[in-house]
Order: structure tokens, then sequence, then C-alpha cells
């Protein structure tokens, strides 16, 4: 995008347009929309951005986000601490928590195991999920991992290092969505819908 | 969206919320996407947008972007002086110099005359632009405003004020754009590229 009459606008789309999903013409419209705001209101903007990225605090235990040094999940009395529910990122914690189905602690692994994209175990917290299973509180394991190759690998990678355990490892379920329509599903879905189909009576309880 | 384990993140998608197209979701991406970077590099991204809000200028003579007091545009001796384009704020400017036809000054208004959201006259930088006309170099006001009840109500105002000068008032064609079909086009701008048509010989220069 040539035509930009300012250094200053010019290092700004620059600057937005890295960020995913905007593109440059996007960026100059973020840029254009900030010329027009309070330069305080700017301040506080930036600021916050820059205050994210260099306070934020990882759980010591579980490695969600946190404010402090142990989060509100793990350090909330009331949670089942039997149970550790293993996501691949925060937000999948996110998502679970707001299902208000699951009241168990988390594990946040930070990514998958992908040979491709170099990422080993070593990459990952699972050293860390290790170390939680030693003192023998936790009774089951729940892998709530995206269904992908690297997904199933990492599953089953953390399945092996648990099993002489006396700890369950279960999966969340795959099947039909909840509105979805059977023929539109696809065949390993459905498939494995079929496999690990529920009693009537279990299915009432969603 | 409750369930954002830290009130630090949920401050940063409050903030991009914010920006106009950016929902919570996206802004919540954008704040997990932020988590990821060097530190250096969003210590970049916010000093950027602050500086751009507070150190921002806008050219004495025309009002458009500016890193100095007069714009790259208002100091190049090689424009033609004697013709303004007014138009309705800095990104007409930009796509307007990105189609190479227009090698003349510009004026940007800031706006339009909008009784509805209370922009009057006073609001725009329509005093400025009458002031550039008095010492008699310009010849010509090209209106390039958008086609809205605000934008014609704008050019009819200015060329109120400017009619009894030896300055002549263009304004750009409406008509079909390059590329569209006929059958598709609105009445009123099918109707205007007949009632404005052009000799065959002059449209070949576009």
């Amino acid at each position: 995008m040539s035509g930009i009459p300012s250094r200053l606008l010019e290092q700004t789309v620059d600057e937005l347009s890295k960020m995913p999903g905007v593109g440059r013409r996007t960026a100059l419209r973020l840029a254009l929309w900030i010329l027009k705001q309070d330069k305080e209101d700017i301040t506080i903007l930036g600021n916050t951005l820059i205050k994210l990225r260099n306070e934020i605090c990882y759980c010591n235990v579980c490695f969600n986000i946190s404010d402090s040094a142990v989060c509100s999940i793990c350090s909330d009395n009331a949670r089942e601490k039997t149970q550790i529910c293993v996501v691949q990122d925060i937000r999948d914690v996110m998502a679970i928590e707001q299902t208000n189905q699951y009241r168990g602690l988390y594990h946040v692994l930070g990514g998958v195991i992908s040979p491709i994209e170099g990422i080993s175990p070593a990459d990952l917290t699972i050293d860390a999920l290790l170390e939680r299973l030693h003192d023998g509180n936790v009774k089951e394991i729940i892998m709530a991992l995206n269904p992908s190759i690297e997904g199933d690998t990492t599953t089953f990678y953390i399945y092996r290092k648990i099993k002489d355990r006396k700890i369950a490892v279960s999966t969340i379920a795959r099947g039909i969505a909840v509105g979805d329509e059977l023929e539109y599903a696809d065949e390993v879905t459905l498939g494995r819908s079929i496999v690990n189909r529920v009693p009537y009576e279990s299915s009432l309880k969603g």
C-alpha cells in the first residue's frame, strides 16, 4: 500500500498487520480509528498490551494463565482434586469452563507433539503433569486434545507414560454434535459415535 | 465471555474489543497471540500506537496526515498548484493518489455537513479552504465527496461560497464502474451516466 502520507502511520500499519487476521487494509482502518480517539484512551490501550505481555503469569501447577503463582482453579478448594483434564491451550480451559460440566482440575500442555513443526514432548509441560501424579491423589486423567493426528499422538504418548499407575485415562467423547444431522456427519465421527454408544439413560444427564 | 482466568487478560480483551470490527472473540484471539510474541515486539507495537496518536501532525495547508507542518504533497513543486481536490478524509487522498491520475493538490475537510450527526460547516476545514483561494493561484476546485445526501449538501455549500470567484468547480464523474454490468446498475447512477456522457475520444484517455 503506497500512498500512505506519513512514516508514522506506515509504521503503525506495519505493526498492526503483524496480528493474525489483520491485513494492511484493516490495519490502516484501525490506525485511522486510533487517530480519532482520545490520547489518554490510546495510551491505555498501548500500555495494556505491553503490560499483558510483560506481567502475565502462568499457574505453577497447571500452566493456565493466572494473575498469581497458583491460578484460581487450582487454588479453589471446591474443585475435585482427583481429576485432571489435559488440554492443548488456555482457550480450551475457557471453553470447558463455559460448559459448567466439569469441576476438576486442568493441565495445559502448551501444544501437541508435532515432529513436522519440531515440537517434541520436552517442549510441552508433560513432565510437570507426571510430577503432579506422584502424590497419588489423582484418580483420573481426562485427555481433551483436538481430534488430529498430533492430538491423538500426544494422547497416546501420555497414556503410555501413565498406564502402569493406578490412574484411569479417559478421552472426551467424539460423536455427532448436538444439533448436527447424521447424514452430513463424516464417517469417522459417525463410526466412533456408534462404537462408543452410551446407555440411553446416561445420555439424559447432559 | 466469562471464564477468562486473568484480570490482565480480561482488561486486554476489553481494550482490544473497542476497536472497530473487533469483537470479544477476536480480541481474545489477538490477546493470546500477544502472549506468544517476544516482549520486545509487543513493546514496539504498544508504543507505536501511543506514538501515532501523540505525535501525528496534520498538514497546515491541506489537513492531510503528515510528519511535518506541510505535507509531502503540498510541498512538492512538481504538483499542479492550480487544482485543489476536496475530499472527506485522509483515506480518500490515498485512494486518489493510488490511481496516479491526479497531479494537483488536496484539501481534507475532515467530514461532511450532517445536521443529524451535529456536524456543521464550522466543524470542517471549509474556512481554511476559502483562505487558500485568496491568492488567486487556484483555477479549479474538484469536489470528490461520497455520493450521499451529506456529501451533495457539502458540495453545494462550498459551491455557493466559491461561485462568485473566477474558479471552476467540478465534481468527479458518477457512472458505471469499470467492469460493472449495465443491467445491475442502479437507475440514478445509470441516469447520471447518460446525462453526463463523454465524447468517445476523451473516454479513450482513461
